[in-house]
């Protein structure tokens, strides 16, 4: 059995949005108890990470250091149409990922205790971004 | 149904090079109409990537970026049998990825409209590349 | 058929762990010549890598490389409750991988000669580290 589901959601700007319920939700409304779960951003300007979920300043860390390891309007960059942060966005989506895939045990992506799944938002104004779930069993 | 397929590819040094077309023929070759497109390169000195594929300025960017962020003939570096972009080579691959996986939605890896799929040689010199893809519907 | 089952594994401090041969006999146990092997390690502060494994030299100019690029106790990071390897962790998970999927080729996972499947531990401890194996024909 596969099932395949779009969602689509909102950001608000650079940042990390939680989206392990959403994901949870799917995966409890396909019926399916053991297989994967794989998901696909269709931008290249965000990404799909996993993180530590307890204390909310490990992302902001995160933010902190990837601004300073992926330098908006770096002088290198000659891609700049869309402002300091274009170019930038899509060095960090090279340097994490775009796709994912979970396994499914016991009806649930198998997460690990401190593991949540984020849409990390890469531009500063607010976009409509695209996930492809695709559930197997 | 599982659909396996080897594909080789030539590379003509260092840089990007495109196999979004070779991928989706792949797909529409297999019949499948609704799965899951995984590849997998068998290199440890090359990637896949998925980045921006309209202006090619941003695969400039994203290499100048790289090779300021991984410095050829680096000296903490002792892994320099073949040259000073062997263990560049071992590094980029490692904060990219070699294997990846795309959804198969209506007959076509749905990428969105911006998304290309690159295999990215990381080695000065020609190589030949492998890379492994499996369909599953 | 899905094959489940859940590898664990005892690290000793930061620093790679070769699992390939482990991998291999999983998928040799489970009889399924042609498909998919999928790996997730449920953690925060380790990942899955593959690297060159003829030359140990390799893993430990990675090391170098990201130990710099990476660097433990940094100023920018708030999130220290754990110690200095704490954050810096998070962040080198982030930039390599947890989730990793191999194709199988007449009975095994089709590895390129030179690749070798690692789990990388980043803290300085040692730790048990779970990796959920699902294979699909």
């Amino acid at each position: 059995m596969v099932v395949q589901q779009t969602l689509t959601l909102g950001t608000r700007g650079r940042g990390t949005y939680e989206i392990t319920r959403q994901l949870q939700d799917v995966v409890r409304g396909s019926g399916i108890e053991r297989g994967l779960c794989h998901l696909f951003l269709q931008h290249t300007s965000a990404s799909l990470i996993i993180c530590e979920n307890a204390d909310p300043s490990v992302r902001g860390d995160l933010e902190r250091y990837l601004s300073r390891l992926v330098v908006d309007g770096d002088p290198v960059f000659e891609h700049m149409l869309e402002g300091d942060d274009d170019m930038a966005a899509h060095v960090r989506t090279v340097l994490t990922q775009v796709d994912m895939t979970l396994p499914i045990v016991e009806g649930r992506c198998a997460l690990g205790t401190w593991q949540g799944v984020y849409l990390y938002e890469h531009r500063y104004q607010p976009h409509k971004r695209h996930v492809v779930v695709t559930l197997r069993d």
